[in-house]
């Protein structure tokens, strides 16, 4: 073969061609160093505010104004299209979906209204219009609501915060769940805005100030997707964790201390109601044994240009399996999915037991107290109702129908299961007993509306008060709102 | 820099530097070329059969001679160490564990005996002494436990071996599972040499021969690892699987073929029994799922020098951890260990509770008969029973403690548990018609030894006729079994 040096004897205009070829491949690798160092500094400028936030800023388009990026994604919690194409609507109304649920929440605000959430955007708005605070709440239900909310309680104190009515801060409270929940305004760090996480670890022997990156970034949404309850007459916001985090430790603990959220208006039962203990749930389960945190499947990193940033739009990993998912598993989004699906339909059907269950046992309860039961011979069943409704809603009321945690769900709506039976096998003794005629006779409760009317409920009053509400009170919040907000964030003008 | 022409012009000893480093780094390459031929050469000797197989070969050490690394693999079933080291003893007497077996069991020769399976080595021995074995069973009963099983098959024909009794063919069935169960003599390729496994596939409208090798993997263990019933006077071999795999699908096809294994000696239950339905219970889990057969896990490659060869020492994965899951799983083994205790834990739990309810149902059935209750009162109450007995059964008869798929061995266990509870609540009102105070007092049955006295089993008789029958009977079959096989296996002789 012949070598350059005698091509270009032969034919000179070769050197030529090198020549130009050299000019061209380095002119287009000066490019794609400028490409890089641009990238660069775009990413650098990610992390250069426009405006310094101030401390207790609660408002996120301000945040948003230095963090366009994550702010957008944020916005997106808006869009609740994917809810209603799987689901047929966007809020499922689970009362009208499982109106055993009615009954089970007899006496309870719950039995008026429970549908499904919506994104955190929504978080304000929708405790307006829920027709649970149609009487006035403690204040304490704020808690979780709104970005407002460390901003008052480091003006009025927490305990006071918690003391107060919920319709007393109302006008405080108006910017949904956002930036300043779980950010540091100055460093933007992860950090802890809400006492009862931190309080709660404390009496575990634990310092939340150690927690590593990776855990803050479940930690930060354990501030709120835990249990909780509220404790003594200024209903200071605990999380029962004292004794572990299972169903069985919290039942242990709510047991010793003779807490009762409420006492069922059918059965009598002192019940105990479970507030989506998503955090606990996951730490049983193999996604937080593995080291996964809610961020990398709720929050993953997404790319636009240059730039790497967490999804701020929460939302289910359904919704985006190749981003979330797909990290880590290789198998298709239908596979997936259908992996996820297999785990919620068995944990729905033993729910569904769970549910049938204990509708039929609160109104056999009555029928037995009516009939002339003692309290005492009610005293046990009681008890094995209070902790199997207990351990179904621990499952129900936390989000994802279990896929947190199968195993553990399927394992502890089994154990519901088993002690709503057992609470039936003893109740049809005293049934007996009393000479009722067994299978008890019950009412129609096969819709929300049946079973609302059966409870009592004047729906068509409470929906009034709740829309004068609304009207009246609702716009009057907000104006103040306003008023306050540009007091408080422009004292200078 | 100096050149080597440079250097060798000024050192001329440089050369031979060179030429002495060259002949060395050659003569390692050659070594190490022969290395390689040797390792290939091996790997060929590795199918050179010494002598050939003949078809229905029963004898595994006649396999052994031609294949010694998988030989002495499998002999390793041998070995029951690890039980022991993890779980106190050879094998666990699970009727002195759970004595409410025996209860659940009444009537039925399982009450008697039921100790944890050992390997393999073990089939014919283990079934020589068990007590259940006593009376004599149908011939059926071999079809899983030896390698004479398809040579006697064949000589007789399948119909005429189930309907045999099992003293019958005492002399015919000596050699454990092992080779021929499974392998080609000729091709050593995977091959499916019992019927039933066939049969099902046809009648499912599927032709096994069409199984590709990985499905083979799995689809030799379900040959036996399988829930099957004995049909029709003949006792033939048939799997339920004509209405799908899972423990509703088979309670399903058993209800509309009213079949019953036998009939409870408290209750009067119609009982289904379950016979290890490992396979059918593997097809629900992730594993399965995933394309991972039960070779891959009970049966991993194995290295010895330059061969790689399936690790016949057939065993639970927890004692080879490193050569089953750390293959894919990339914790460490205790983690791994943990994770799987963690579900068997939980199933176990599932478990107890079932077992406490059904071991009760039973007695507190008994008691209403005596006290005079009607068939047309106690039918549902009996059908309940089945169903929750056989529901736990599928899970409790399977291998593992339901690691082949927890999620559904939670929920086959919480079906079970509700549908024994059903049964208590229906009970109940019977017991009250019949004036029969409740709680019904229960005999103790709080040992295995007290709970067979309950049912009137005179232990001490069966005993004795066991070590009659393995001091007169057996030792005739195996010496008849010697000059057969010798002749046999050396008619030119």
């Amino acid at each position: 073969m012949a070598t350059i040096k005698e091509l270009s004897k032969n034919k000179p205009w070769i050197n030529w061609v090198l020549f130009f070829g050299t000019v061209i491949i380095v002119f287009l690798l000066g490019l794609f160093a400028a490409s890089i160092v641009e990238r660069r500094s775009e990413a650098q400028l990610y992390f250069q505010m426009t405006k310094p936030i101030p401390e207790y800023e609660p408002r996120n388009e301000v945040w948003g104004q230095n963090f366009p990026r994550q702010y957008e994604s944020y916005r997106r919690t808006l869009d609740t299209t994917f809810e209603s194409k799987y689901y047929g609507s966007v809020m499922i109304d689970y009362l009208e979906k499982y109106p055993e649920l009615v009954i089970m929440w007899a006496g309870y605000a719950f039995a008026r209204d429970y549908s499904q959430g919506r994104g955190h955007y929504y978080s304000v708005t929708d405790v307006h219009n829920t027709l649970r605070t149609v009487q006035s709440q403690p204040a304490t239900c704020w808690t979780c609501k709104s970005t407002d909310v460390p901003r008052v309680m480091d003006e009025i104190g927490v305990r006071e915060f918690y003391s107060r009515s919920w319709r007393d801060l109302g006008s405080e409270i108006v910017n949904p769940i956002g930036c300043q929940d779980c950010h540091d305004p100055e460093t933007m760090n992860l950090r802890i805005t809400r006492p009862a996480l931190a309080e709660a670890f404390e009496r575990r022997g634990e310092n939340i100030e150690h927690a590593t990156h990776q855990e803050m970034r479940s930690l930060v949404c354990a501030q709120c997707h835990v249990e909780y309850y509220f404790r003594g007459e200024d209903n200071y916001l605990v999380f029962p964790w004292d004794e572990g985090f299972s169903a069985d430790d919290m039942e242990r603990f709510f047991d010793n201390y003779e807490f009762t959220d409420w006492v069922h208006g059918l059965s009598r039962a002192p019940m105990l109601a479970a507030q989506h203990p998503d955090y606990e749930l996951y730490k049983t389960g193999i996604h937080a044994q593995r080291g996964v945190s809610c961020a990398d499947c709720h929050m993953p990193y997404k790319r636009e240009g240059g730039l790497k940033f967490t999804d701020h739009h929460l939302q289910s990993p359904l919704n985006n399996i190749e981003g979330s998912c797909q990290v880590c598993h290789r198998e298709s989004e239908e596979t997936l999915r259908q992996n996820v699906y297999d785990r919620q339909n068995k944990v729905s059907e033993l729910r569904g037991i769970a549910e049938k269950h204990l509708a039929r046992i609160h109104l056999e309860a009555k029928v037995a107290w009516d009939a002339g039961a003692k309290e005492e011979e009610m005293e046990e069943v009681l008890q094995l109702i209070r902790h199997s409704q207990w351990r179904w809603d621990w499952v129900a009321a936390a989000n994802g129908m279990g896929i947190h945690s199968p195993n553990e769900s399927l394992r502890v709506l089994a154990t519901s299961i088993d002690k709503a039976q057992e609470a039936r096998v003893l109740l049809s003794r005293v049934l007996s007993k009393y000479n009722v005629p067994q299978p008890v006779e019950l009412p129609d409760y096969s819709t929300k509306e049946k079973a609302q009317e059966l409870l009592g409920l004047n729906m068509e009053e409470i929906r009034q008060q709740k829309e004068e509400f609304l009207n009246t009170v609702v716009p009057k919040w907000l104006e103040e709102a306003r008023i306050r907000e540009d007091l408080y964030h422009h004292p200078q003008d």
